[in-house]
């Protein structure tokens, strides 16, 4: 069982830690107090709006925008022609305003700011374009072929030139060892984040050039960067640029990057001189901001008789879209659970990402992983029937242990994924449901994922400035983001258990690039362990300065004072305690006085992924399984969720209210995913960009989730708790796939696993 | 001659230190981007309106609020029967909502918070109060009289209970040294700020019972310590109050306690649930915001035939109004010119601030010192004619000089009242313009002010947060408060200074209690000189930690390099050097990384006055000298003012535009107060309560200010600069009337100097 360790804890029991608090911000969300970048009013703002491309693929012959300047209301129209180029994206392949040519229908071809939304969406209309259109590829394997359309002719293949390849061990040498091998392809679609709160950004110019972007961005450092080019591009280099987070209404990974839609709001504020609005509709969201790459996997594994892995072997091409974000990075996560997912020492795994002229994607909740894990996980159980070996047997075998060091250099600390495998096997009642076919079955899959950052930057630090009034309040500025996954109230914990005060007295501030100090942004499940970490470690300078003076004060060695009920106690005498308030000002109302104020800057123990991509990229790593009991209507091909159970391991729950949140929400994504999302495109144009057409799981859905939580109390993580925001949704699509298996006979190898799709297995079963 | 000190200027050459740099919110504020209260808009937020007192005194009989709670969008009525009783004011002796009885007109009787600002205008109305009217007493001697009605019967006496009395040397010494003795008495009327933003605040509760108010306060840590006041009333002990100050449309001292009717706002609140917002309009900004307090004084003063001064004796009497604000504690502002305007041994001062049935007074710029400063400047020039000495040459003798200590202990560090004197003497062509009559003259008026805070409270201290990122851009977090005087931008050019940044790269916040560190407030002329050495010294931790690095990474020894044009040098190799921006990412990007983040609290080297009102209670004391041209219609009364010089010892002008600013500014406020402004009450009502019938100096009525700025360079002060946001108003007034008894033989000792008591002094002297 997992080795429970308590580091940090030295006043006896814990107050706040582990208790089930509801976010902070609650109240204020339904309440109609919070600010979302909607409902943000700047004086004399302007509202633009972007004339999106025709075609998938096509030159730009000509752009008239006379009419739509001639407009009333219209303060600026702007094109390709008219600006400098401004290029983003991970490898800077994406101009803001298209020139010569488009090659998606996303594609930025000019831009209005008007005084109004109205004006500006008419104006768009009365711009005239026109295009002479070009073959397009919509499949990346035929955008490998030679003679395929060139997406970017100066690039001289569709091939992004991205080093995706790993090697550990001999997989040829596995090869030999196996007894057993199966090969199979999977694939995976395109799906998107569906935040309710849809992409927009206000841009406003200062008197002395200085810029300010309101944005609900979950990277707000990152995008202060960004936006740099922008004002080289404007002849402002060298002037300063704030970034103000907004509330974020849902991120997911699609607010990891920035998009031409940013610079052309920034553009707009330059050239109108006026602050300008810009928020997507809902089918601009949908066909306009980018989502979850598509994936091609193939991949074999092979082991023992006795069931021992002895290899992985794992091809992919990711569909990339006609530009590189994000998304494009995801194969670095994907050899995660290729490298690390169970014991297995001899790996190849080789990615291609490669344009085609769909829209491109980004990260997306679990990046990547979710797509190899599904790969993985299903075959497991294909090997296992192959092996002759109970499917849950066969995992425990494998299973990685506290400890360990992965053949991808991973340092594997505390792992629960022994407890995890048990806990789901009891709740599941593996052993008495499974193997019974006749459309009832049961299906388990682990996973993997990082739980203690993950060093894709130079840094992947988090700061935090911390400081005590008078009355003993505490004010926390962090630059951790809050997306909605509750990391404010988390840190409010962490703060008010380290100090001895209650949450309501902290107050958790995140908004500002000037008011805060770095931080890498709010992905790879981050915000806990290393936001947690650094604010954990600030209250501890603060409380090592007030007991250090109320030692003094007191008459008491040091050590004997801890904090807390908003006191100071003396563990010698019981005789001895003060009001934490009272000493705060004692401090303060003094000669050479001052209040207490702390900061720090906390970056994890980890190591960038080397040349061969191996090193150990997280300070820690959280496991975890999900189980599913289904039943299938044999008729409709209807899948009924009977029982989801989710066993993580969290390190330690600091908040398990939030950690069910989290778990049960991963859950809802993850069913989306395995069930029924996908963003359909028909030549690259979004066919089902919209709630009605495009579906994800609503209340009447969702089967009620079983969590368990797993507590291995990390000797790293803050108070022992490891991240755990994307990997509730990693495991779903295979457990359900493993159930079906095991309902029907069936093997579904693509997402997403429709009604259709199980007919047609079925029928296929039935014909062979 | 001024010494000259620099000791803090190391690498040359001073680069922003003295350079004319337009204040930095300029461009908002024109621009129409500033956000006054008036301007915030919270959602779901209500209005507040408070229904005043009938009568100057009077017994309330009953409150029927039935009527306005019916009147559909009124949310709550409160009066002082529904509420916990919560008092507010210096002594407390001011309930928010009057029970039992009303004592000035300006008592708050009941209020209202509705969906809109008229409905709460209208439901005011629909109040029913009966009263039964009590006789009142409006002259503070008359109150003081046996018999006289008690406006607080508890307190057994209209004679407020504060130790204005302060002794030094022997007064009948004095007196019996003197050749020549004058005693006469001043009478100072009330005034009132005249802030161009009317007064007004928002309250708002969250879910777990904390509090945020949004106010233009100048003293947000003050306030949020008083408004824990209502806390406790309402059951609410232990919660936050946060308080957020928008930008502040005129302070002028009017904005240095809380009132009524932010309490009344909270209540609101408190009971709607919802945020209120209270704004009073230019009509109750008039005769609900507390002005200036009126002064009756008899002085004399002595000198020997050399015209050295031998004795101050001087009795006053404040109209203290129905309540006891900030005013009545002008008196020990008051004491310092009484105490250390010229060197004088031997002074008497008792004051009495009396009860009436009059409307209260608080702090307004000068704080007591104008009043003062009328009664000796005016007197002085009376007993240098009486001694048959040239006014300025008796000034001369008697000047206050660097190094000296006074009789209440001020210890007087830099000091160019001598350069003031002369530099006046000469660009008002003193000995060719004296003397003339005929409806010509001219007259001076030396002054003395605090310039390096005023220790009122247990702390005078002022906190800086300051950080920098990753591009060299400077974020500074004040506790001191701009409210149009300016401070935030010589913040900036302080700290651009010392880190060898352009000011543009300064951001200055001060705003939120939440987010700063505590600090006394905008008053006394602190803000710079207290701020600005926090900000220094803040400056000064991070640029010792940037070139510690700096040294390892350049191989240079830390004393050699300095920070100048966003660069390090060193001034031993000039082929040393490395751009700021590039030199902090290094900090950040390395092992065990960090942003350069520091924090400083700042309490000038001072001490409370003791229980005999002495020590030294401001760290630097400046000094000035006002001198006047007048032309005296002697039909009309009309006086013109042909030339007006200011000299100020100003320290160092770290900012000569904002320093003449400051002048031009404080001597409009001075015009006004000696030539025109006065509040006028009929027992207690305010008749001219509007910008018809209570004239301000406006552009035309305003002559060319010759601001002539000396600079002594302070020790103690940010880089040698000294305070002096108060004292150009101060000397106005006697440099005036001196100039009209040059120009025709008459003595003007009532202000304002009006036409009409030019014409009645000029009759009364024919008469005589």
């Amino acid at each position: 069982m997992a080795k429970v360790l308590e580091p940090q804890i030295k006043d006896g029991q814990l107050l706040k830690i582990g208790q089930r608090v509801p976010k902070l911000d609650a109240w204020d969300k339904v309440q109609g107090r919070t600010q979302y970048i909607h409902d943000v009013k700047l004086p004399r703002m302007l509202y633009g709006k972007i004339l999106w491309s025709k075609y998938a693929h096509a030159k730009i012959v000509s752009i008239d925008t006379t009419k739509a300047e001639k407009l009333p209301g219209v303060r600026a129209v702007i094109t390709g022609y008219n600006t400098p180029e401004i290029r983003v994206g991970f490898i800077k392949d994406n101009p803001v305003l298209k020139k010569d040519k488009v090659r998606q229908y996303r594609d930025e071809v000019a831009a209005v700011a008007a005084d109004t939304a109205e004006i500006a969406a008419e104006a768009v209309k009365l711009i005239d374009v026109v295009y002479e259109e070009l073959p397009g590829v919509f499949d990346p394997e035929e955008a490998m072929q030679e003679g395929a359309p060139l997406i970017h002719e100066e690039k001289g293949s569709n091939v992004l030139k991205l080093p995706w390849k790993m090697l550990c061990g001999d997989v040829e040498e596995g090869r030999k060892k196996a007894d057993f091998i199966v090969e199979e392809n999977y694939t995976l679609p395109f799906v998107t984040h569906c935040c309710l709160g849809t992409s927009g950004c206000i841009a406003q110019f200062h008197a002395n050039g200085n810029l300010t972007v309101y944005s609900p961005t979950q990277i707000r450092y990152l995008a202060q960067k960004d936006f740099q080019d922008a004002m080289k591009a404007l002849g402002l280099k060298g002037k300063r640029v704030q970034v103000i987070q907004t509330a974020i209404g849902g991120g997911f990974g699609s607010k990891l990057d920035t998009y031409p839609f940013e610079f052309i709001t920034i553009l707009l504020a330059h050239y109108t001189g006026r602050p300008v609005k810009l928020v997507y509709t809902r089918e601009e969201e949908f066909f306009a901001s980018p989502g979850r790459q598509p994936v091609r996997a193939k991949i074999s594994q092979g082991c023992t008789k006795e069931g021992k892995l002895t290899f992985r072997d794992v091809d992919m091409i990711l569909d990339n879209g006609a530009y590189t974000s994000w998304g494009a990075t995801t194969p670095s996560v994907m050899m995660m659970p290729i490298s690390s997912l169970y014991q297995v020492e001899n790996i190849r795994y080789v990615a291609k990402c490669v344009h085609t002229n769909n829209i491109y994607s980004t990260a997306m909740r679990g990046y990547g992983n979710p797509q190899a894990t599904f790969a993985i996980e299903s075959q497991i159980d294909t090997l296992a029937e192959k092996a002759g070996i109970d499917p849950w047997e066969f995992r425990m075998l494998n299973r990685n242990k506290p400890g360990e060091i992965t053949p991808q250099r991973f340092e594997i600390g505390s792992c629960g994924m022994e407890e995890c495998l048990v806990a789901v096997k009891e709740k599941l009642q593996w052993d008495e449901k499974r193997g019974k076919g006749n459309g009832r079955g049961v299906g388990i899959s682990s996973l993997i994922h990082v739980g203690g950052g993950a060093r894709i930057y130079k840094s992947d630090g988090t700061g935090t400035i911390l400081k005590l009034d008078d009355y003993g309040k505490v004010t926390v500025l962090t630059s951790a983001s809050d997306m909605g996954q509750g990391s404010d109230t988390v840190l409010a914990q962490i703060v008010a258990e380290e100090l001895g005060v209650e949450i309501e007295d902290v107050e958790v501030i995140m908004k500002d690039t000037n008011l805060e100090i770095w931080d890498a942004g709010a992905h790879a499940s981050r915000s806990t362990f290393v936001g947690g970490n650094s604010a954990l470690y600030a209250a501890r300078k603060a409380k090592e300065e007030i007991l250090e003076f109320a030692a003094g004060m007191l008459k008491e060695p040091k050590e004997s004072l801890y904090l807390r009920d908003r006191m100071v106690y003396s563990r010698n005498n019981a005789e001895v305690s003060m009001a934490l308030d009272k000493l705060l000002r004692a401090i303060h109302f003094r000669t050479n006085g001052r209040q207490v104020v702390v900061s720090e800057f906390y970056d994890p123990p980890t190591v960038m992924l080397d040349r061969e991509m191996k090193g150990n990229f997280s300070a820690a790593y959280t496991y975890g399984v999900h189980g599913v009991e289904v039943e299938v209507d044999q008729e409709t091909g209807h899948i009924k969720i009977l029982k989801y159970v989710i066993a993580m391991d969290v390190g330690r729950a600091l908040n398990p209210m939030a950690v069910e949140g989290q778990l049960e929400g991963g859950c809802a994504q993850g069913l989306g995913y395995s069930l029924m999302e996908e963003l359909q495109l028909d030549k690259g144009k979004v066919l089902n960009g919209n709630f009605l057409d495009y579906k994800i799981l609503t209340f009447p859905d969702m089967p009620n989730i079983e969590s368990v939580i797993v507590e291995t109390i990390d000797e790293k993580g803050p108070f022992g708790a490891k991240g755990i925001g994307e990997p509730p949704l990693v495991g779903s699509a295979p457990a359900i796939a493993n159930a079906v298996w095991d309902a029907l006979g069936i093997r579904i190898r693509d997402l997403p696993i429709t009604p259709e799709r199980i007919v047609a297995a079925l029928e296929a079963k039935k014909g062979s």
